[in-house]
């Protein structure tokens, strides 16, 4: 299995932790955003769309769409799962994991905020404004939903909630957003990068972290 | 079971699409956008994160985000099936659904082309050009993963890309967007839209159509 990554792409990051967690061996083929390698003719070739992350299963078959990517990989490596069994208690799992993928993530896409400057002369101040003002819906979408446990759902397993807010919270703390008003949240990251699976798919911890 | 929803907001629009191929009776609440009722304390506190739909379940229970709420009717009413029982063909019609669920339309939302209009001082031209261009790039990024079924994967059954593509095509012709570079979208949104599941979901077919 091949996955094609970035150290700061988030997206790429939920799938480094779903591979983690589920002790699946890869190689890693690095794509620079900001050296604009997702648009050279051979990535395009593997994902037309040009975003991060993709996956190339050992069939040669390159799937995209973080999201999609993990429910391949629940589908096809059950152990350890990642959702839980029950319909609503998943219902409950996908409300969360859906919140940072679809409300907060997508609008502080790289691409958005670059149309944002390009567009609307969005200058530093702006694009942080804009950055922070989509999380801060998001996260107090997300604290009321949350118990208090450990990992977002459970005291004793993480499972996709956790692995869409801790790559969320990285860029939480890389655009400056204090974290005081959603305690609950900022513990889960604490919690959740104890593990090593969380922790060694850090950006930080990437060979390619510039 | 009591859909919240408004017959505008492409979200609930997929929602309806799932609940009518899969046959289920349910009461609909409307709740208008543009009347703000989905800022009024009845609302918010069913859903504190003022989106549409909500689902209200016969046990009470409140879900929110419509792809999670999809995933729990295909859990809880399996009949007809809206995803592939193989996990490969399942990824390709969750890409196609992400593309639109995630890269086209939360950049589009209401409160975000709204917030743009207030903060950026986006005009109506601005706001056109604004959808059109993450329209263009989704379309752009599903036409060349469809092969030309009467459905997005299917000569026979719609399903979840289907869902989520019928409400876009909504989108793209209220702003405007011509289809013809995507003449395999625009077939799906015509044979589905033949299909009383779909035609009765559709926006102008809702009682609280305006």
């Amino acid at each position: 299995m091949k996955l094609y990554t970035f150290w700061r792409s988030t997206a790429a990051y939920r799938v480094r932790i779903a591979l983690n967690l589920k002790g699946i061996e890869r190689e890693e083929v690095f794509v620079s955003l900001p050296g604009g390698a997702h648009r050279a003719p051979d990535y395009t070739a593997l994902n037309p769309q040009q975003l991060l992350p993709a996956l190339e299963l050992p069939g040669g078959q390159v799937l995209s769409q973080s999201l999609a990517i993990i429910d391949w990989l629940e589908a096809a490596h059950p152990k350890p799962a990642l959702l839980p069994a029950d319909p609503l208690e998943r219902a409950r799992v996908l409300e969360v994991a859906h919140v940072v993928a679809m409300d907060i993530h997508p609008v502080n896409n790289l691409r958005v905020v670059q149309h944002l400057a390009k567009n609307f002369g969005a200058d530093d101040d702006a694009r942080q404004a804009w950055m922070q003002h989509w999380m801060r819906l998001g996260f107090d979408a997300i604290e009321p939903r949350l118990a208090g446990t450990r990992f977002a759902f459970s005291d004793t397993e993480p499972g996709l909630a956790d692995i869409c807010l801790v790559p969320q919270l990285y860029n939480a703390h890389r655009w400056g957003l204090d974290m005081s008003p959603w305690p609950k949240i900022a513990a889960i990251g604490v919690a959740c990068l104890a593990l090593p699976a969380f922790a060694d798919a850090a950006p930080e911890a990437q060979p390619d972290a510039g």
